[in-house]
Protein backbone atom coordinates (compact mmCIF):
# COMPACT_ATOMS: atom_id res chain seq x y z
CA UNK A 1 0.00 0.00 0.00
CA UNK A 2 0.67 3.46 -0.95
CA UNK A 3 -0.49 6.76 0.22
CA UNK A 4 1.74 9.16 -1.47
CA UNK A 5 0.56 8.53 -4.94
CA UNK A 6 2.98 10.24 -8.08
CA UNK A 7 1.08 9.43 -11.45
CA UNK A 8 2.85 9.58 -14.47
CA UNK A 9 2.19 9.04 -17.64
CA UNK A 10 5.91 7.89 -20.17
CA UNK A 11 6.57 6.68 -23.77
CA UNK A 12 6.59 8.08 -26.77
CA UNK A 13 4.60 11.20 -27.40
CA UNK A 14 1.11 10.28 -28.29
CA UNK A 15 1.50 6.36 -26.72
CA UNK A 16 2.27 6.97 -23.52
CA UNK A 17 1.37 4.36 -20.79
CA UNK A 18 -0.25 5.40 -17.33
CA UNK A 19 2.36 4.99 -14.28
CA UNK A 20 3.23 5.54 -11.04
CA UNK A 21 6.51 6.23 -8.80
CA UNK A 22 7.10 4.05 -5.99
CA UNK A 23 8.51 4.66 -1.95
CA UNK A 24 12.09 4.43 -3.78
CA UNK A 25 11.45 6.61 -7.07
CA UNK A 26 10.93 3.57 -9.59
CA UNK A 27 8.55 3.89 -11.91
CA UNK A 28 5.80 1.11 -12.07
CA UNK A 29 3.64 0.20 -14.55
CA UNK A 30 0.09 0.80 -14.42
CA UNK A 31 -1.70 -0.68 -17.66
CA UNK A 32 -3.39 -3.05 -15.58
CA UNK A 33 -4.96 -1.00 -13.21
CA UNK A 34 -6.03 1.82 -16.03
CA UNK A 35 -5.58 2.48 -19.67
CA UNK A 36 -4.42 6.28 -18.96
CA UNK A 37 -4.47 8.80 -16.37
CA UNK A 38 -7.25 11.09 -17.61
CA UNK A 39 -10.45 12.76 -16.53
CA UNK A 40 -12.38 8.79 -16.27
CA UNK A 41 -8.99 7.46 -14.10
CA UNK A 42 -9.41 10.79 -11.55
CA UNK A 43 -13.05 10.46 -11.61
CA UNK A 44 -13.77 6.77 -11.05
CA UNK A 45 -11.73 6.44 -8.09
CA UNK A 46 -8.34 5.56 -9.89
CA UNK A 47 -6.33 6.98 -7.17
CA UNK A 48 -7.71 4.86 -4.83
CA UNK A 49 -7.66 1.45 -6.75
CA UNK A 50 -3.85 2.49 -7.22
CA UNK A 51 -3.74 2.97 -3.54
CA UNK A 52 -4.95 0.03 -2.96
CA UNK A 53 -2.68 -1.98 -4.83
CA UNK A 54 1.31 -3.48 -3.65
CA UNK A 55 3.34 -1.12 -6.24
CA UNK A 56 5.72 -3.87 -5.77
CA UNK A 57 3.80 -6.42 -7.91
CA UNK A 58 3.71 -4.07 -10.64
CA UNK A 59 5.90 -4.33 -13.38
CA UNK A 60 8.99 -2.25 -13.34
CA UNK A 61 9.61 0.53 -16.15
CA UNK A 62 12.98 1.68 -17.93
CA UNK A 63 14.09 5.13 -15.92
CA UNK A 64 15.20 6.37 -19.41
CA UNK A 65 11.84 6.16 -20.85
CA UNK A 66 10.61 9.81 -22.36
CA UNK A 67 8.10 11.24 -19.73
CA UNK A 68 4.70 12.55 -20.75
CA UNK A 69 2.56 15.12 -19.23
CA UNK A 70 1.11 13.66 -16.53
CA UNK A 71 -2.39 13.86 -17.56
CA UNK A 72 -3.96 12.50 -21.11
CA UNK A 73 -4.93 15.57 -23.30
CA UNK A 74 -7.52 17.78 -21.29
CA UNK A 75 -10.41 19.35 -22.26
CA UNK A 76 -9.45 22.80 -21.43
CA UNK A 77 -6.74 24.62 -20.11
CA UNK A 78 -7.78 27.73 -18.40
CA UNK A 79 -4.95 30.24 -17.24
CA UNK A 80 -5.26 32.88 -14.55
CA UNK A 81 -3.51 36.11 -15.68
CA UNK A 82 -1.42 38.49 -13.25
CA UNK A 83 -1.96 36.82 -10.32
CA UNK A 84 0.91 37.41 -8.47
CA UNK A 85 1.44 40.94 -7.18
CA UNK A 86 5.01 41.62 -8.41
CA UNK A 87 4.32 39.77 -11.67
CA UNK A 88 1.55 42.33 -12.24
CA UNK A 89 4.18 45.02 -11.16
CA UNK A 90 6.61 44.15 -13.42
CA UNK A 91 4.36 44.30 -16.33
CA UNK A 92 3.16 47.52 -15.32
CA UNK A 93 -0.68 46.18 -15.04
CA UNK A 94 -2.57 46.82 -11.88
CA UNK A 95 -3.33 44.14 -9.16
CA UNK A 96 -6.59 42.56 -11.03
CA UNK A 97 -9.29 42.60 -8.69
CA UNK A 98 -11.10 39.83 -9.37
CA UNK A 99 -8.97 36.40 -11.58
CA UNK A 100 -8.25 37.26 -14.81
CA UNK A 101 -9.04 34.47 -17.02
CA UNK A 102 -8.12 33.33 -20.20
CA UNK A 103 -7.17 30.40 -22.45
CA UNK A 104 -4.34 27.75 -23.88
CA UNK A 105 -5.21 25.24 -26.56
CA UNK A 106 -5.30 22.11 -25.14
CA UNK A 107 -2.84 20.55 -27.68
CA UNK A 108 -0.17 22.90 -26.51
CA UNK A 109 0.39 19.87 -23.85
CA UNK A 110 3.40 18.58 -24.30
CA UNK A 111 6.25 16.59 -21.68
CA UNK A 112 7.98 18.14 -19.06
CA UNK A 113 11.59 17.53 -20.65
CA UNK A 114 10.17 17.39 -24.45
CA UNK A 115 11.68 20.26 -26.58
CA UNK A 116 10.10 24.11 -26.69
CA UNK A 117 10.04 25.82 -29.93
CA UNK A 118 10.21 29.10 -30.63
CA UNK A 119 7.57 30.03 -32.83
CA UNK A 120 8.03 31.25 -36.25
CA UNK A 121 8.50 34.89 -36.28
CA UNK A 122 8.60 35.28 -32.85
CA UNK A 123 11.39 37.49 -31.15
CA UNK A 124 9.32 37.53 -27.62
CA UNK A 125 9.47 33.98 -26.73
CA UNK A 126 9.11 33.94 -22.62
CA UNK A 127 8.42 31.53 -19.61
CA UNK A 128 5.85 31.57 -16.86
CA UNK A 129 6.65 28.50 -14.00
CA UNK A 130 2.91 28.11 -12.86
CA UNK A 131 1.26 25.71 -10.61
CA UNK A 132 -0.85 23.55 -12.11
CA UNK A 133 -4.72 22.34 -11.11
CA UNK A 134 -5.89 18.92 -12.52
CA UNK A 135 -9.54 18.79 -11.71
CA UNK A 136 -10.79 15.19 -10.92
CA UNK A 137 -14.52 16.37 -10.44
CA UNK A 138 -17.42 17.87 -12.57
CA UNK A 139 -17.16 21.90 -11.07
CA UNK A 140 -20.07 24.26 -12.11
CA UNK A 141 -21.28 26.95 -9.41
CA UNK A 142 -19.48 25.55 -6.20
CA UNK A 143 -20.79 27.11 -3.18
CA UNK A 144 -17.38 27.45 -0.97
CA UNK A 145 -13.76 26.94 -0.93
CA UNK A 146 -14.54 23.67 0.52
CA UNK A 147 -16.47 22.13 -2.18
CA UNK A 148 -13.59 23.90 -4.70
CA UNK A 149 -10.74 21.89 -2.74
CA UNK A 150 -12.85 18.95 -3.11
CA UNK A 151 -12.45 18.92 -7.13
CA UNK A 152 -8.84 18.94 -7.09
CA UNK A 153 -7.37 15.88 -7.87
CA UNK A 154 -4.01 16.97 -7.47
CA UNK A 155 -1.12 19.58 -8.94
CA UNK A 156 1.73 19.79 -11.49
CA UNK A 157 4.40 22.37 -12.73
CA UNK A 158 3.39 23.68 -16.05
CA UNK A 159 5.45 26.09 -18.05
CA UNK A 160 2.79 28.74 -19.38
CA UNK A 161 5.22 29.45 -22.17
CA UNK A 162 3.98 32.93 -23.76
CA UNK A 163 5.01 34.89 -26.81
CA UNK A 164 4.47 38.37 -25.67
CA UNK A 165 4.16 39.79 -29.48
CA UNK A 166 1.74 37.69 -30.06
CA UNK A 167 -0.29 38.06 -26.83
CA UNK A 168 0.08 41.80 -26.79
CA UNK A 169 1.03 43.53 -29.73
CA UNK A 170 -1.07 41.91 -32.84
CA UNK A 171 -4.45 42.77 -31.88
CA UNK A 172 -6.31 41.01 -29.23
CA UNK A 173 -6.74 38.85 -26.35
CA UNK A 174 -3.88 36.93 -24.80
CA UNK A 175 -4.59 33.80 -26.38
CA UNK A 176 -2.75 34.55 -29.53
CA UNK A 177 0.66 34.36 -27.82
CA UNK A 178 -0.33 31.23 -25.55
CA UNK A 179 -1.58 28.60 -27.76
CA UNK A 180 1.62 28.25 -29.84
CA UNK A 181 2.70 24.33 -30.56
CA UNK A 182 4.71 22.89 -27.26
CA UNK A 183 3.94 25.89 -24.42
CA UNK A 184 2.79 23.71 -22.08
CA UNK A 185 5.29 21.41 -21.06
CA UNK A 186 3.67 19.93 -18.02
CA UNK A 187 4.53 17.36 -15.40
CA UNK A 188 6.53 15.09 -14.10
CA UNK A 189 4.01 14.00 -11.68
CA UNK A 190 0.80 14.85 -10.72
CA UNK A 191 0.49 14.79 -7.75
CA UNK A 192 -2.37 14.23 -5.32
CA UNK A 193 -4.00 16.86 -3.51
CA UNK A 194 -3.91 14.94 0.19
CA UNK A 195 -0.13 15.02 -0.71
CA UNK A 196 0.37 18.79 -0.49
CA UNK A 197 -1.09 19.86 2.88
CA UNK A 198 -1.05 23.15 1.76
CA UNK A 199 -0.80 24.38 -1.57
CA UNK A 200 -0.59 27.77 -0.75
CA UNK A 201 2.88 27.27 0.56
CA UNK A 202 5.46 25.79 -2.13
CA UNK A 203 8.25 27.55 -3.29
CA UNK A 204 8.43 27.69 -7.28
CA UNK A 205 11.79 28.20 -9.42
CA UNK A 206 12.68 28.96 -12.89
CA UNK A 207 16.26 29.28 -14.47
CA UNK A 208 17.42 29.93 -17.87
CA UNK A 209 20.39 28.30 -19.18
CA UNK A 210 21.78 28.36 -15.67
CA UNK A 211 20.43 31.35 -14.13
CA UNK A 212 17.66 31.75 -11.59
CA UNK A 213 14.71 34.33 -13.34
CA UNK A 214 12.15 33.34 -11.12
CA UNK A 215 11.79 32.37 -7.23
CA UNK A 216 8.44 33.09 -6.18
CA UNK A 217 6.25 31.47 -3.53
CA UNK A 218 2.38 30.44 -4.09
CA UNK A 219 1.90 31.96 -0.42
CA UNK A 220 1.57 35.45 -2.51
CA UNK A 221 -1.12 33.90 -4.98
CA UNK A 222 -3.56 37.08 -5.20
CA UNK A 223 -6.20 34.38 -5.77
CA UNK A 224 -5.59 30.76 -4.25
CA UNK A 225 -6.04 27.64 -5.05
CA UNK A 226 -9.58 27.31 -3.67
CA UNK A 227 -10.57 30.47 -4.54
CA UNK A 228 -9.91 30.20 -8.47
CA UNK A 229 -11.66 26.84 -8.74
CA UNK A 230 -15.02 28.02 -6.81
CA UNK A 231 -14.38 31.63 -9.43
CA UNK A 232 -14.47 29.64 -12.74
CA UNK A 233 -17.36 27.18 -12.03
CA UNK A 234 -19.31 30.25 -12.00
CA UNK A 235 -18.14 30.94 -15.80
CA UNK A 236 -17.41 27.99 -16.98
CA UNK A 237 -18.08 23.83 -16.20
CA UNK A 238 -15.02 22.64 -15.13
CA UNK A 239 -14.82 18.83 -16.07
CA UNK A 240 -12.22 16.11 -14.98
CA UNK A 241 -8.85 16.25 -16.23
CA UNK A 242 -9.32 19.87 -16.87
CA UNK A 243 -6.24 22.11 -15.69
CA UNK A 244 -5.86 25.54 -14.06
CA UNK A 245 -2.42 27.55 -14.23
CA UNK A 246 -3.19 29.65 -11.68
CA UNK A 247 -0.15 32.40 -12.45
CA UNK A 248 3.61 33.07 -12.31
CA UNK A 249 5.49 34.71 -9.89
CA UNK A 250 7.70 38.02 -11.22
CA UNK A 251 10.84 37.33 -13.01
CA UNK A 252 9.82 36.74 -16.49
CA UNK A 253 11.68 38.27 -19.65
CA UNK A 254 9.05 40.73 -20.05
CA UNK A 255 9.67 42.61 -17.31
CA UNK A 256 13.39 42.60 -17.01
CA UNK A 257 15.61 45.57 -18.73
CA UNK A 258 16.11 45.77 -22.27
CA UNK A 259 17.77 43.73 -23.88
CA UNK A 260 15.13 41.52 -22.62
CA UNK A 261 16.35 38.00 -22.56
CA UNK A 262 13.86 36.62 -24.39
CA UNK A 263 14.12 32.39 -25.47
CA UNK A 264 16.52 31.40 -28.41
CA UNK A 265 16.73 28.08 -30.03
CA UNK A 266 19.69 26.75 -27.94
CA UNK A 267 18.05 27.71 -24.10
CA UNK A 268 17.82 25.41 -21.81
CA UNK A 269 15.02 26.17 -19.06
CA UNK A 270 14.45 24.69 -15.76
CA UNK A 271 11.94 24.52 -13.10
CA UNK A 272 10.50 23.30 -9.90
CA UNK A 273 8.10 24.19 -7.63
CA UNK A 274 8.46 21.64 -4.32
CA UNK A 275 7.23 18.54 -3.89
CA UNK A 276 6.37 18.23 -7.47
CA UNK A 277 9.78 17.76 -8.94
CA UNK A 278 11.34 19.37 -11.73
CA UNK A 279 11.91 19.72 -15.53
CA UNK A 280 14.48 20.85 -17.85
CA UNK A 281 13.19 21.86 -21.65
CA UNK A 282 15.90 22.46 -24.75
CA UNK A 283 14.48 25.30 -27.03
CA UNK A 284 14.50 24.62 -30.26
CA UNK A 285 13.17 26.47 -33.61
CA UNK A 286 9.72 26.03 -35.44
CA UNK B 1 -24.46 7.42 -54.48
CA UNK B 2 -24.43 10.95 -52.68
CA UNK B 3 -22.71 14.06 -53.52
CA UNK B 4 -24.34 16.32 -50.95
CA UNK B 5 -23.06 15.17 -47.95
CA UNK B 6 -24.70 16.49 -44.81
CA UNK B 7 -23.61 14.81 -41.64
CA UNK B 8 -25.40 15.33 -38.37
CA UNK B 9 -25.49 13.27 -34.98
CA UNK B 10 -28.69 12.33 -33.04
CA UNK B 11 -29.24 10.96 -29.73
CA UNK B 12 -28.89 11.57 -26.20
CA UNK B 13 -26.76 14.35 -25.19
CA UNK B 14 -23.67 12.51 -24.93
CA UNK B 15 -24.72 9.13 -26.28
CA UNK B 16 -25.01 10.74 -29.75
CA UNK B 17 -25.05 8.70 -33.09
CA UNK B 18 -23.46 9.11 -36.38
CA UNK B 19 -25.92 10.05 -39.23
CA UNK B 20 -26.20 11.50 -42.84
CA UNK B 21 -29.46 12.93 -44.58
CA UNK B 22 -30.10 11.49 -47.81
CA UNK B 23 -31.52 13.34 -50.77
CA UNK B 24 -35.06 13.20 -49.39
CA UNK B 25 -33.72 14.95 -46.19
CA UNK B 26 -34.31 11.43 -44.56
CA UNK B 27 -31.87 10.47 -41.74
CA UNK B 28 -29.76 7.54 -42.51
CA UNK B 29 -27.50 5.68 -39.59
CA UNK B 30 -24.28 5.87 -39.88
CA UNK B 31 -23.15 3.90 -37.31
CA UNK B 32 -21.96 0.88 -39.33
CA UNK B 33 -19.61 2.65 -41.34
CA UNK B 34 -17.98 5.57 -38.27
CA UNK B 35 -18.54 5.23 -34.91
CA UNK B 36 -18.63 8.83 -34.51
CA UNK B 37 -17.88 12.29 -36.80
CA UNK B 38 -14.97 13.51 -35.16
CA UNK B 39 -11.71 14.04 -36.23
CA UNK B 40 -10.60 10.81 -37.14
CA UNK B 41 -13.59 10.50 -38.94
CA UNK B 42 -13.04 13.28 -40.99
CA UNK B 43 -8.73 13.06 -41.25
CA UNK B 44 -9.35 9.47 -41.83
CA UNK B 45 -11.14 9.45 -45.30
CA UNK B 46 -14.89 9.00 -44.05
CA UNK B 47 -16.44 11.48 -45.88
CA UNK B 48 -15.48 9.79 -48.80
CA UNK B 49 -16.59 6.43 -47.50
CA UNK B 50 -20.17 8.03 -46.76
CA UNK B 51 -20.38 9.26 -50.56
CA UNK B 52 -19.12 5.31 -51.68
CA UNK B 53 -22.08 4.27 -49.74
CA UNK B 54 -25.52 3.70 -50.63
CA UNK B 55 -27.35 5.65 -48.57
CA UNK B 56 -30.56 3.59 -48.92
CA UNK B 57 -29.16 0.48 -47.92
CA UNK B 58 -28.37 2.52 -44.08
CA UNK B 59 -31.20 1.91 -41.77
CA UNK B 60 -33.66 4.86 -41.16
CA UNK B 61 -33.71 6.96 -37.82
CA UNK B 62 -37.09 8.70 -36.38
CA UNK B 63 -36.78 12.34 -37.21
CA UNK B 64 -38.01 12.95 -33.74
CA UNK B 65 -34.92 12.23 -32.90
CA UNK B 66 -32.94 14.77 -30.56
CA UNK B 67 -30.00 16.24 -32.74
CA UNK B 68 -26.46 17.23 -31.17
CA UNK B 69 -23.85 18.98 -32.18
CA UNK B 70 -22.58 17.60 -35.58
CA UNK B 71 -18.95 16.73 -34.49
CA UNK B 72 -18.16 15.21 -31.37
CA UNK B 73 -16.17 17.53 -28.59
CA UNK B 74 -13.60 19.44 -30.56
CA UNK B 75 -10.22 19.70 -29.21
CA UNK B 76 -10.58 23.60 -29.71
CA UNK B 77 -13.31 26.17 -30.66
CA UNK B 78 -10.93 29.35 -31.43
CA UNK B 79 -13.34 32.44 -32.18
CA UNK B 80 -12.36 35.71 -34.51
CA UNK B 81 -13.77 38.81 -32.96
CA UNK B 82 -15.37 41.95 -34.70
CA UNK B 83 -14.83 40.26 -38.19
CA UNK B 84 -17.57 42.02 -39.70
CA UNK B 85 -16.93 46.19 -39.87
CA UNK B 86 -20.42 46.92 -39.11
CA UNK B 87 -20.37 44.42 -35.96
CA UNK B 88 -17.03 46.52 -35.17
CA UNK B 89 -18.60 49.63 -35.44
CA UNK B 90 -21.58 48.60 -33.74
CA UNK B 91 -19.61 47.74 -30.26
CA UNK B 92 -17.62 50.79 -31.02
CA UNK B 93 -14.11 49.16 -31.61
CA UNK B 94 -12.04 49.90 -34.67
CA UNK B 95 -12.04 47.42 -37.55
CA UNK B 96 -9.12 45.08 -36.34
CA UNK B 97 -5.67 45.00 -38.78
CA UNK B 98 -5.45 41.55 -38.11
CA UNK B 99 -8.14 39.12 -37.02
CA UNK B 100 -8.87 38.87 -33.38
CA UNK B 101 -8.64 35.83 -31.46
CA UNK B 102 -10.31 34.21 -28.73
CA UNK B 103 -11.22 30.61 -26.84
CA UNK B 104 -14.38 29.32 -26.10
CA UNK B 105 -14.24 26.41 -24.20
CA UNK B 106 -15.10 23.09 -25.92
CA UNK B 107 -17.32 21.78 -23.20
CA UNK B 108 -20.20 24.77 -24.55
CA UNK B 109 -21.06 23.34 -27.59
CA UNK B 110 -24.61 21.23 -27.86
CA UNK B 111 -27.05 20.62 -30.09
CA UNK B 112 -28.55 23.34 -32.60
CA UNK B 113 -32.17 23.29 -30.61
CA UNK B 114 -30.48 22.34 -27.54
CA UNK B 115 -31.63 24.92 -24.38
CA UNK B 116 -28.98 27.62 -23.86
CA UNK B 117 -28.85 28.72 -20.28
CA UNK B 118 -28.63 32.25 -18.94
CA UNK B 119 -25.67 32.12 -16.56
CA UNK B 120 -26.50 32.52 -12.68
CA UNK B 121 -26.03 36.18 -11.87
CA UNK B 122 -25.94 37.17 -15.71
CA UNK B 123 -28.04 40.08 -16.89
CA UNK B 124 -26.30 40.55 -20.36
CA UNK B 125 -26.60 37.21 -21.88
CA UNK B 126 -26.19 38.09 -25.85
CA UNK B 127 -26.65 35.85 -29.29
CA UNK B 128 -23.84 35.84 -32.00
CA UNK B 129 -24.77 33.71 -35.39
CA UNK B 130 -21.32 32.71 -36.83
CA UNK B 131 -19.95 30.70 -39.65
CA UNK B 132 -18.27 27.72 -38.03
CA UNK B 133 -15.24 25.98 -39.81
CA UNK B 134 -14.62 22.33 -39.06
CA UNK B 135 -11.45 21.31 -39.47
CA UNK B 136 -10.39 18.33 -41.54
CA UNK B 137 -6.69 18.14 -41.84
CA UNK B 138 -3.88 19.48 -39.47
CA UNK B 139 -2.91 23.26 -40.23
CA UNK B 140 0.59 24.08 -38.81
CA UNK B 141 2.07 27.05 -40.95
CA UNK B 142 0.39 26.75 -43.99
CA UNK B 143 1.88 28.75 -46.78
CA UNK B 144 -1.24 30.11 -48.67
CA UNK B 145 -5.37 30.31 -49.15
CA UNK B 146 -5.04 27.04 -51.27
CA UNK B 147 -3.47 24.91 -48.00
CA UNK B 148 -6.03 26.38 -45.67
CA UNK B 149 -8.74 25.81 -47.92
CA UNK B 150 -7.37 22.49 -48.30
CA UNK B 151 -7.65 22.19 -44.31
CA UNK B 152 -11.40 22.70 -44.47
CA UNK B 153 -13.76 19.66 -43.89
CA UNK B 154 -16.70 22.11 -43.89
CA UNK B 155 -19.52 24.33 -42.70
CA UNK B 156 -22.07 24.74 -39.73
CA UNK B 157 -24.07 27.37 -37.69
CA UNK B 158 -22.72 27.94 -34.58
CA UNK B 159 -24.39 30.29 -31.83
CA UNK B 160 -21.49 32.27 -30.02
CA UNK B 161 -23.19 32.96 -26.96
CA UNK B 162 -21.89 35.63 -25.14
CA UNK B 163 -22.55 37.48 -21.57
CA UNK B 164 -20.77 40.62 -22.52
CA UNK B 165 -20.74 41.70 -18.42
CA UNK B 166 -18.39 38.81 -18.21
CA UNK B 167 -16.76 39.13 -21.02
CA UNK B 168 -15.88 42.66 -20.68
CA UNK B 169 -16.84 44.50 -16.84
CA UNK B 170 -14.98 41.42 -15.01
CA UNK B 171 -11.25 42.04 -15.07
CA UNK B 172 -9.79 40.97 -18.12
CA UNK B 173 -10.19 38.50 -21.32
CA UNK B 174 -12.98 37.67 -23.49
CA UNK B 175 -12.75 33.94 -23.06
CA UNK B 176 -14.55 34.82 -19.12
CA UNK B 177 -17.71 35.43 -21.02
CA UNK B 178 -17.56 32.91 -23.97
CA UNK B 179 -17.22 29.80 -22.13
CA UNK B 180 -20.86 29.14 -20.31
CA UNK B 181 -22.58 26.16 -19.99
CA UNK B 182 -24.60 26.03 -23.03
CA UNK B 183 -22.47 28.77 -25.27
CA UNK B 184 -21.92 27.16 -27.93
CA UNK B 185 -25.31 25.66 -30.26
CA UNK B 186 -23.98 24.36 -32.97
CA UNK B 187 -25.27 22.31 -35.96
CA UNK B 188 -27.87 20.97 -37.05
CA UNK B 189 -25.60 19.51 -39.90
CA UNK B 190 -21.82 19.40 -41.25
CA UNK B 191 -21.93 20.29 -44.12
CA UNK B 192 -18.62 19.08 -46.64
CA UNK B 193 -16.54 22.60 -47.82
CA UNK B 194 -17.52 20.84 -51.29
CA UNK B 195 -21.11 21.64 -51.42
CA UNK B 196 -20.31 25.19 -50.71
CA UNK B 197 -19.43 26.80 -53.66
CA UNK B 198 -18.36 30.29 -51.82
CA UNK B 199 -18.00 30.28 -48.30
CA UNK B 200 -17.75 33.84 -48.65
CA UNK B 201 -21.47 34.23 -49.80
CA UNK B 202 -23.89 33.37 -47.77
CA UNK B 203 -26.53 35.40 -45.47
CA UNK B 204 -26.74 34.58 -41.94
CA UNK B 205 -29.96 35.61 -40.15
CA UNK B 206 -31.27 35.94 -36.19
CA UNK B 207 -34.27 36.11 -34.81
CA UNK B 208 -35.10 36.58 -31.08
CA UNK B 209 -39.36 35.74 -30.45
CA UNK B 210 -39.82 36.21 -33.95
CA UNK B 211 -37.86 39.70 -34.52
CA UNK B 212 -35.21 39.76 -36.80
CA UNK B 213 -32.04 40.89 -35.10
CA UNK B 214 -29.05 39.86 -36.92
CA UNK B 215 -29.68 39.51 -41.09
CA UNK B 216 -25.55 39.82 -43.01
CA UNK B 217 -23.43 37.77 -45.24
CA UNK B 218 -20.04 36.53 -45.35
CA UNK B 219 -19.38 38.77 -48.09
CA UNK B 220 -19.08 41.24 -45.20
CA UNK B 221 -16.29 39.67 -43.27
CA UNK B 222 -12.75 41.63 -43.18
CA UNK B 223 -11.00 38.56 -43.00
CA UNK B 224 -12.22 35.04 -44.88
CA UNK B 225 -12.47 31.77 -44.05
CA UNK B 226 -9.11 30.86 -45.60
CA UNK B 227 -6.79 34.03 -44.30
CA UNK B 228 -8.45 33.23 -40.95
CA UNK B 229 -7.40 29.41 -41.41
CA UNK B 230 -4.33 30.59 -42.88
CA UNK B 231 -3.45 33.13 -39.99
CA UNK B 232 -4.35 30.35 -37.25
CA UNK B 233 -1.72 28.11 -37.99
CA UNK B 234 0.77 30.62 -37.46
CA UNK B 235 -0.64 30.79 -33.84
CA UNK B 236 -1.70 27.01 -33.41
CA UNK B 237 -1.65 23.83 -34.28
CA UNK B 238 -4.94 23.24 -35.93
CA UNK B 239 -6.28 19.66 -35.62
CA UNK B 240 -9.02 17.42 -37.53
CA UNK B 241 -12.88 18.17 -35.57
CA UNK B 242 -11.44 21.43 -34.47
CA UNK B 243 -14.51 24.72 -34.59
CA UNK B 244 -13.15 27.90 -35.36
CA UNK B 245 -16.34 30.82 -35.11
CA UNK B 246 -15.66 33.24 -37.93
CA UNK B 247 -17.35 35.93 -36.36
CA UNK B 248 -20.85 37.68 -35.97
CA UNK B 249 -22.58 40.79 -38.37
CA UNK B 250 -24.00 43.56 -36.84
CA UNK B 251 -27.38 43.34 -34.91
CA UNK B 252 -26.26 42.09 -31.04
CA UNK B 253 -28.08 42.91 -27.63
CA UNK B 254 -25.38 44.84 -27.14
CA UNK B 255 -25.20 46.92 -30.13
CA UNK B 256 -28.67 47.96 -29.39
CA UNK B 257 -29.71 51.28 -27.51
CA UNK B 258 -30.95 51.30 -23.82
CA UNK B 259 -33.13 49.27 -22.95
CA UNK B 260 -30.90 46.39 -24.29
CA UNK B 261 -32.87 43.35 -24.90
CA UNK B 262 -30.39 40.67 -23.60
CA UNK B 263 -31.82 37.61 -23.15
CA UNK B 264 -34.11 35.88 -20.75
CA UNK B 265 -35.60 32.83 -19.60
CA UNK B 266 -38.07 31.99 -22.05
CA UNK B 267 -36.72 33.64 -24.86
CA UNK B 268 -36.89 31.96 -28.49
CA UNK B 269 -33.89 32.26 -30.23
CA UNK B 270 -33.62 30.99 -34.35
CA UNK B 271 -30.93 31.29 -36.35
CA UNK B 272 -30.55 30.24 -40.00
CA UNK B 273 -27.20 30.25 -42.96
CA UNK B 274 -27.86 29.65 -46.22
CA UNK B 275 -27.23 26.01 -46.81
CA UNK B 276 -26.65 24.40 -43.43
CA UNK B 277 -30.04 24.76 -42.26
CA UNK B 278 -31.48 25.93 -39.09
CA UNK B 279 -31.72 26.45 -35.32
CA UNK B 280 -33.88 27.29 -32.56
CA UNK B 281 -33.04 27.60 -28.78
CA UNK B 282 -35.23 28.27 -25.89
CA UNK B 283 -33.36 29.99 -23.56
CA UNK B 284 -33.47 28.92 -19.32
CA UNK B 285 -31.49 29.70 -16.22
CA UNK B 286 -29.04 28.50 -15.14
Amino acid sequence: MESRVRLLRVGPAGAERPAVLDAEGRIRDLSGVTGDIDGDFLAGGGVERVRGTDLGTLPELAPSTRVGPPVARPGKIVCVGLNYSDHAAETGAPEPAEPVLFMKAPNTIVGPDDEVLVPRGSVKTDWEVELAVVIGRTARYLADDEAAMACVAGYAISNDVSEREFQLERGGQWDKGKSCETFNPMGPWLVTADEIADPQRLGLRLRVNGETRQDGDTANMIFGVAEIVRYLSGFMVLEPGDVINTGTPAGVAMGMPEPKPYLRAGDVVELEIDGLGSQRQKVGQA
